[in-house]
């Protein structure tokens, strides 16, 4: 093995140790942590986020990555570690330290103000923070890749190679073919009542435990805990932990939670098992969108679907003895209810992607658009109205609502609706590689699912970050990304729903 | 303030910070890590351990200390600070990094020959690991103190200015007085039956916050959880976590636990509300043996009195209804049943010390004697003999039954004891600033401990890690250590119990 690939592989394993312990201090902070320890806690995270971008950034580490770069002899998944360190390079190691100092700062007051703003319902006084942020990231972005557009820029940090003349086209796509399915579903009304029913929040633990055991998370190697968000990180390379809650009004917010970041959890999980990329930056997923799919998959289009809760309901019926008298045709459209509303995280599957593209065109004007930091409300607002269809009442269900954007999150969005767009594109190829959807209801009514996840694994995750994600969905699907799957998918899905 | 004074400062903090993280690592493999995560944990461990190592022995650190080393004009806390450096660049700073490693091997390899001996009940697989680390612990101690014999050396690692000239007297006086009182007990029978029926683990356990939140424990400055055995750690100033267990087989066991466990923690977290010292190396206990002093006050010598379970009593019977049948004198003379036994961490108040005497006297023979390893169970059951007056039945009882020695923890066990003597000097201290037992029993039987713990925090926690534990003994009772408070708290509480 070339020195350089050895110090490569030993400085990457040790960087993905000291990340783990990073994720342990925040997965703590969100679980367990007692509530005067938050600052000290938090000093602790930028200690230990300091100490690993001093390992990262090393002159040796620089120079090796750079001297393998291109080199064709390698084997495939060293040639991916090498890529992800190189994109590393040209990206974050690239920033200044008077630069990354500046924006930590910033973004410690402006996540503050976010917050005071947002319980006060007062952009003004989130107002200069934000301008202060957009203006760093537009550094940022012209530091990091001078050749491109500052949202392009952006945009490839979270998902490489995205950018908007890909994204443009795909939303106006979306737009349109989900207008169309709203005005058909217009104001056909679904009863969703029986979700909002108090529950035994043991029993559904206890049934959340089970679903999250029958996809196949490994106990021996993961953990289950509770937060206000739930979230998935890996703290090891056979520690990967995920939390759900118990604090939405409905009864199938947890289910949905727990499914979802299952979801995130099995890919990273059997990335590494592949011995040739665990313990190293590629044995995870690669990269935000894909990483989504994941979930969404599960979430949506299995945990969704009729065939799933046909085996399942009876089950929860057991758990949740107030169900008994909900018929499981009535509770598979209650879960499956289209209604616009304020709210992304809590949107249906239909419109959740227009929440998306209103956040993307937005920040396609702050970027590279003529837009003040004062007219971003009523903006929102106008766009909530015209993509959603929805009236926003004030500011905290509309500029206010996401935190993404008081920690400098611009450019990230767009992967949530490419995880729904790859997820559907992903379903689409397992239905014909397994014969028909027919075979795949089949499957999900049995209750075992294995042959899912198996196909899961052997086609997207024991590839880790091998593969782009453009290349794995060509690789996958013979193709490259488009909006027809999902739109496919919708139709079908809801023109029975709602009988169309 | 003098920049070297500030330097010792600043990074006394980072470290404190590191070893926070190291801390939260140690205290989640305990707690929640997954089964088949532990390999790559202790690897993580062993990186954190590392970073600190190498920010404590960096040469602008080591000159700053030794040039404020002796400066009568610094404040007290900061002369404090400066001597618990000093004592470190003497003992561990000292230690070779060849060393370092040779030592770190050999106790992964010999915990796990501990563990295999222990399951086979075979000490010869042990015992050439035990040999290897009872030289290096020679090695070691010749480094860090050559003036001074191995076994001093070692004791004072753990204990500053420990020594066997102290530990000789001292406990050939326990011996003494011990064996007197095991006399007139002899074989007078108490029946503690009913501490060994089945219990309500969740009703337990609420009892047992209740205590813990009784004594002061403060919830938004800490946390307590379950692990296989209980522990005290600190992961920041105001992050304080204990654990406990239900596994015992003995209801009374949960409680001196997490009585015990609180004991410790209040301590740090009364340390740490002291500006002066908060978030260093001194705002926590001063010593192993002043630590355990506060653990075993309260688990011993509050908590296994009668006046506190004259108000304890009838709430533990609200949650364990079955003991209700049972009287608060039956239930008080059974938690205090004395009896040779084979096993340290259970024994009885009155045969404890027995237990750590016999690991001191072989630890002595070990370090400055001539005794050969494959001796050493003969030795052990010997000892037991005479000092414990229990017939050890097997290794696994005898010279198998403690982790320490596998951990190269030689000179750690006097500390113990050491905790006993010092606990009963400070009740005595207590009462007589008090006014006499009869007001102690008064406040005890109130059911408002605070009275006890100001006391506490005025005299020892608040004062951290100022003056060292000889300094501090003498500052609070008048006068340096002896075991005549523990032998008359002894006497006079068997007296009653046993009717002497």
């Amino acid at each position: 093995m070339r020195p350089e690939l050895l110090l490569v592989k030993e400085r990457d394993k040790k960087i993905m140790s000291l990340k783990g312990i990073e994720a342990l201090l925040s997965w703590d902070q969100e679980t367990i942590l007692p509530e005067k320890a938050n600052d000290y806690r938090s000093q602790q995270m930028g200690l230990m986020s300091s100490i690993i971008q001093e390992e990262a950034t090393k002159d040796d580490f620089r120079r090796a990555v750079e001297s393998l770069d291109g080199d064709e002899s390698l084997a495939l998944e060293d040639r991916a570690l090498v890529h992800y360190w190189k994109r590393f390079f040209q990206s974050n190691a690239n920033l200044p330290i008077s630069f990354v100092k500046k924006e930590g700062e910033a973004l410690g007051r402006s996540h503050q103000a976010w917050l005071k703003a947002r319980s006060d319902n007062d952009f003004s006084y989130f107002a200069p923070y934000l301008e202060n942020l957009v203006a760093l990231s537009k550094e940022k972005a012209k530091i990091i890749a001078p050749d491109k557009s500052c949202y392009d820029a952006l945009l490839d940090l979270y998902e490489e190679d995205l950018d908007k003349k890909l994204l443009d086209p795909l939303f106006d796509d979306l737009i349109k073919s989900t207008h169309s399915l709203m005005d058909k579903i217009e104001d056909k009304e679904i009863d969703d009542s029986m979700l909002y029913q108090s529950y035994d929040e043991r029993a559904l633990h206890s049934f959340s435990l089970e679903l999250n055991k029958r996809m196949g998370f490994d106990n021996s190697r993961g953990y289950v805990a509770l937060s206000a968000h739930p979230f998935t990180t890996m703290i090891g390379p056979d520690d990967i932990r995920v939390t759900t809650r118990y604090t939405d009004p409905s009864i199938f917010d947890p289910i949905s939670s727990i499914v979802h970041e299952t979801g995130h959890a099995l890919y990273d999980l059997n990335a590494n098992l592949n011995e040739k990329i665990a313990h190293s930056s590629i044995g995870q997923g690669v990269s935000m969108g894909i990483h989504e799919s994941q979930s969404r998959f599960w979430e949506n289009m299995m945990g969704r679907s009729l065939a799933y809760w046909t085996y399942m309901y009876p089950i929860l019926q057991d758990y949740i003895p107030s169900l008994k008298s909900v018929k499981l045709d009535d509770f598979y459209k209650a879960i499956n209810k289209v209604k616009p509303s304020a709210i992304r995280v809590n949107a249906d599957e239909v419109t959740y992607n227009l929440h998306i593209i209103l956040r993307y065109k937005m920040e396609k004007l702050l970027f590279e658009g003529n837009v003040e930091i004062r007219e971003l409300p009523e903006l929102w607002n106008k766009l909530s109205k015209e993509l959603i269809r929805y009236d926003v009442k004030d500011d905290r269900e509309g500029i206010l609502q996401d935190v993404h954007w008081a920690g400098g999150l611009f450019g990230y969005f767009p992967t949530y609706s490419l995880g729904n767009l790859y997820g559907a594109a992903f379903r689409s190829k397992l239905i014909s590689d397994l014969g028909g959807p027919d075979n795949l209801d089949r499957i999900l009514e049995s209750g075992n699912w294995s042959e899912i996840t198996c196909w899961q694994n052997e086609n997207i995750w024991k590839h880790g970050g091998i593969y782009s994600p453009s290349k794995l969905i060509e690789r996958v699907t013979g193709k490259s990304l488009d909006a027809n799957a999902f739109k496919v998918y919708l139709i079908e899905k809801y023109s029975r729903i709602y009988d169309l």
